[in-house]
């Protein structure tokens, strides 16, 4: 028996990205995003949403580029600060202890020490309410050579991401393998 | 030391959602999804990107409306075969020995054996290239008793929902908690 929960923000999993900007004054800054997925495959594009009020939506406008870093679970308390701070009043990645590297695509840091990065350069800004949806085509992806799988593609497995619930407001890692998609549904 | 892998569509983790949709005759439709995620706090609302190719497309333009189901991973099979039939050759939802349930809220079924459902009304539709976004604003998200928390909130732990990793097209479930958002970052 299903019941009536409300018009909330409740879906599952979300993922838990960090997005990089450089400021008005080149200062790199980072900030944690769930509400966020890609939405092209071609273009390769990602979008990510942000509230105007936070430090790195003016960081997005202004460059037209930012980067997003996927963080490993030993990231988890680090990213968790990216969400929680605000570039406004401190340097994040030098409170978090870890290292903003330039993008050579575009004007934009991420995160040294996470896994797998994307680059991206601002396509779209659409005004959705509270947030602003930003659509970034993916320039490129540079992972650690440890994440890779025998094929130089990033393996999930290896790169242990972080999935956000929006209900109980929590980070979890990753399961095991349901099973390859494109695949099993064909014994249905 | 990071690779570059190109410009890909390589994120961790994507959602695996079910897109429901009637089509021009009133027969309901589903759709698998990883190319999605929630946009924006207030109003409330999701986005999924469809290829206009799709069955489904003509059925979210044409009634300006769809539903999210969020499997458990015990649907990871007819999760997967909603991904790859196609509605225009048959009944999905009967192939799957599933239940479309119409929305009262929206003109459009939902999965009724899914934990979570998300009714959305459209709001905008962006093109990107291949894929078209849709934004849809959440009315209403209906979840079995079953899986809800002690404050009436659903909880990952018992939807068990299913996680896609582009990479390697596969199916992952929830592993373990890494701790509270807006929290564990405090340490750092």
């Amino acid at each position: 028996m299903k019941q009536s929960i409300g018009a909330k923000t409740l879906a599952f999993p979300t993922p838990t990205w960090v997005v990089g900007t450089y400021d008005m004054n080149g200062k790199p800054n980072a900030m944690t995003v769930a509400w966020a997925g890609i939405c092209c495959s071609n273009p390769p594009c990602v979008s990510v949403s942000l509230r105007k009020a936070t430090y790195s939506y003016a960081g997005i406008v202004e460059n037209k580029a930012f980067t997003i870093s996927i963080p490993s679970e030993d990231y988890a308390k680090e990213t968790d600060y990216f969400g929680i701070a605000s570039g406004r009043d401190e340097d994040k990645f030098e409170a978090a202890c870890l290292t903003p590297v330039r993008s050579e695509l575009v004007f934009a840091p991420y995160v040294g020490e996470f896994p797998v990065v994307l680059e991206c350069k601002l396509l779209h800004s659409l005004e959705v309410g509270l947030h602003t949806m930003f659509v970034g085509e993916i320039m490129d992806i540079k992972a650690e050579e440890s994440v890779l799988d025998e094929n130089g593609n990033p393996d999930i497995e290896k790169i242990r991401p972080v999935a956000y619930s929006p209900g109980n407001r929590s980070y979890y890692g990753i399961g095991k393998s349901l099973g390859k998609a494109f695949s099993i549904g064909k014994e249905c």
